[in-house]
């Protein structure tokens, strides 16, 4: 009889809990009583536990920790410590930690460093290091992908894809970072509780990367790997105030992540991997290094497609505004932050500005909610039921938005043809539009409560597109002075006011805003480089 | 009541033939008790149709002959009129088309002439007379897809997306080519009868795009469309001894080739249109033709990928030689073939010759065979009962290789697995290899009698891998005097023993023989490249 089955989730619960806990290092533990505040980002310098230096370190992005390391202006083993520290006060913040592996990263910083002193030539991320969500494997790791009955049983015989490829590159693991039960959340709620945000910890990181999202916003992480089926490196980002992108299916990598919640060889919606991190540049970076290891070549599910150089274009970017898809008006700071944007890419001058309207928005929805259940959440169940932990109710909901029903054959063929149909439609639509990106919010709200993201379609639609999206943080965050909300707004529907009513200014006091850039499908190297141009404007 | 549900089958299949019968042009029909040799090629000269100048024209491919037009060597309305000719005898001798449209596309020749004679610009194809498989959609043109009922049903509103690429290029369209019932068979007989191999009229003209492979063969197109899903470009190219290119999914748009065979939304196995015709450049001329046309901003299931440049190699290209998939031994012929070129290959210098030995070949077909049929063929036989059109042989055979059951949505699911393992599989041992592409038969035989084509691995395997692979003729042909079989070979299995007794030698004389270039996923300007250099040597 398994483990599982004689003892009871709440003791499995406390078992994976303590494991992680005693998973930080004990001299980075908050001392007793320590009381972390609402924006859980200014323990980091208030703890104590880093030095200057290591601050300095972590206010670093990838490519810029890499040129230090490179230049010698510091260790990796420096640079480890230092990310160790912020990663351990990040987990005690917001709780976004699956398990911290300190020991292993020094020595493999030890070992790069030493490799660097005898003159061996150095991987684009030589010493830097890096954090996985939970759910895609690292050699030795256990990834239970969010659910208390596979807790022990995923330990990886060996890396995923692009983890190899990372570590080829010379990243250092040093964590892994929490996504929800079912994996299907745009929060993070599971056995080992809530991921909160940081700035923010009344409100959720936004998921289902939501622990590498409230890691790399505590800057616990320069750079990390997330994965999106309807917005899951996005949200996180916006929730947490950082960069992350979804290219289109078959530009990265999937193997080696673990999706225990549909059957292998269902490919009616297939995800992404993506990074997120800490500035634009970033995402282009490793765009580049997992093309140039071309990955094809071992995945035949990818395109080979090496990196292309985006010519220049001897005319203005044309940036669609999509404000309101048309169901879901965005509440008052996601209308301001975007205003604000327009304003200065207008002022910029290197900007043709052009309203986008939606197109389908309703119907996108109903097709890939339908896509993610065709068998009505049974594997989900299952894996619940394996050890009867608490069903999170977004789990719930989330499964019941496909109508509660199992598909058969037929009726999967039908949903995909929909899909198909509607693909075909807009690559038409958008052509008619005249625009190279659109600029749109990446949710109807900031950071919403704990338990309320109940609205994907920001993010999903360019899921069932399968366009490109890259979000990047404004600069603003939620001001009650300014964000409150009209009270006498008529919604159109139920989920206008659904969102309507689970946003409050003055709760969500803090909280970063972010927008999404989309491109056209397979466009992965035009679209980041509109995010850098749209970044440089918009945070200038 | 539908007309087709008051009249017999065989009053349907009269009326259908005598239709397209009449389309030929009475001046190029051949006299009552004209005698079509077992060689039919030889009624081009033989007929005395053609002028020498017209027989000039017909010898061109596709680049030759824009060429000449550029230059005002010969018009459209000439090389038309001569296409013309040329297909009509092919028609008489080989049973190759549906349809002829003569008024049409002399019309059509005469209005590109006359944007020549007023200096407009010219696309890559401009005046250059182009053939079409029956089931893709050509604007105003029935698409019956090998049923008889749907004769008459499927006039197409509008042109297929490759046909409107042609257009654009300034394409004259002046038939439609033949393809068999169910589009399943490497043979091409269907209520239009049975169509034969221009050298050898008692062997099929291979399939399913049978009909563009004997007009081609017929010196009747410079050009053609054909669509593969198992062989169906490169089966007849074999057979009618020219050129054909299956590129990977993703590469060239689908979109207006009719399927009604399989329902919209199964994606578990997709076929590729690809090119048929008479030179290995013209396989990358068009390859070239159609990325340019970025067909990726109208049908989202394809690859962003412009057409790349390959870099010299510095080094000899690697070709493994695969003589023998393991299942069934290649006949004489088709090994002298193999050898030979193999020779030639060894001797020019530029080329390192490997052993390529099979990978699955048998697990291959079990696989792709029941995606072929996830349904039981139901879709197939509601067409045939439609008008209770006789079931050719061939069809029935096809689908029972699935197994005779129609699966279920798990089913489904874990064939689709197997296939994508399968894929994994051979991408790790193609590199492993360490060649560049790999020299193979085409088929198991030269063209086969009528009703006999049942071996598919040679073909169907690169369908199943989603690899790119090119056929080429060598300029050889069946020799009783050297091709006879060895009466006392003890065949390893049933599939090899009938390849053994349909075989014949004094039977097969004078049939083309071919072999096909296969290269890794994806990589078809690496392919191609590959195909003119190798045929360079090969065909000097």
């Amino acid at each position: 009889m398994s483990p599982a089955a004689t003892r009871s989730a709440s003791e499995l619960t406390a078992t994976a809990r303590a494991a992680r806990d005693a998973s930080i290092p004990a001299p980075y533990r908050l001392p007793k009583g320590f009381s972390v505040p609402k924006n859980a980002t200014l323990i980091v310098e208030g703890s104590g536990l880093l030095s200057a230096a290591e601050l300095a370190l972590i206010d670093l992005d990838a490519t810029g920790l890499a040129a230090a390391i490179k230049e010698r202006a510091c260790t990796s083993v420096q640079a480890t410590t230092a990310y160790l520290k912020a990663a351990a006060l990040a987990q005690q913040a917001t709780n976004c930690l699956v398990e911290m592996f300190a020991d292993e990263a020094l020595a493999r910083a030890a070992a790069l460093d030493a490799a660097q002193a005898a003159g061996e030539p150095l991987g684009a991320l030589h010493g830097v290091p890096v954090s996985i969500k939970d759910h895609i494997d690292v050699e030795g790791h256990d990834s239970p992908s969010g659910f208390l009955g596979l807790v022990g049983r995923m330990v990886a015989a060996s890396d995923a894809h692009m983890v190899s490829v990372l570590r080829a590159a010379g990243a250092v693991f040093y964590c892994k970072t929490t996504n929800p039960q079912s994996l299907m959340h745009l929060e993070t709620e599971g056995y080992l509780g809530v991921t909160s945000c940081p700035y923010n910890t009344d409100l959720t990181a936004g998921g289902s990367s939501g622990g590498e999202g409230a890691l790399i916003g505590m800057r616990g992480s320069p750079f990390g790997i997330g994965t999106d089926i309807g917005g899951s490196v996005r949200s996180p980002a916006a929730a947490c105030g950082i960069y992350s992108f979804k290219p289109s299916v078959g530009r990265l990598p999937y193997g080696g992540c673990n999706v225990p919640i549909a059957p292998a060889g269902c490919e009616a919606i297939l995800g992404s991997h993506g990074p997120m991190g800490r500035s634009a540049r970033d995402m282009e970076m490793y765009m580049r290094l997992v093309a140039a290891s071309e990955p094809w070549r071992v995945d035949p599910t990818l395109h080979v497609k090496p990196w292309r150089e985006v010519a220049s274009m001897q005319r203005k970017l044309r940036v669609g505004v999509l404000r309101d898809d048309g169901v879901v008006l965005p509440v008052a700071p996601i209308r301001r932050a975007l205003e604000t944007a327009v304003d200065k890419l207008k002022a910029a001058g290197d900007f043709e500005i052009l309203e986008y309207t939606p197109f389908k928005s309703a119907e996108n929805w109903d097709i890939i909610s339908k896509l993610y259940w065709l068998d009505n959440g049974r594997l989900v169940y299952e894996h619940i039921g394996a050890t009867g932990e608490p069903v999170v109710p977004l789990t719930n909901w989330i499964i019941q938005q496909a109508g509660s029903v199992e598909r058969t054959k037929d009726e999967t063929y039908a949903i995909v043809a929909r899909r198909d149909a509607f693909r075909s439609e807009l690559a038409k639509y958008w052509h008619e539009q005249g625009v190279d990106v659109v600029l749109t919010p990446v949710g109807p709200s900031p950071a919403p409560q704990h338990g309320t993201a109940k609205y994907w379609n920001y993010t999903s639609y360019w899921n069932l597109a399968n366009y490109p999206a890259a979000v990047f943080p404004t600069g603003l965050f939620v001001d009650p002075a300014v964000d409150k909300e009209d009270a006498g707004f008529t919604p159109r529907n139920g989920k206008e006011k659904y969102v309507r009513d689970t946003y409050n200014a003055d709760v969500s006091v803090g909280a970063p805003l972010c927008l999404q850039v989309v491109g056209y499908l397979g466009y992965e190297e035009e679209t980041l480089d509109a995010l850098k141009r749209i970044d440089a404007v918009v945070n200038a």
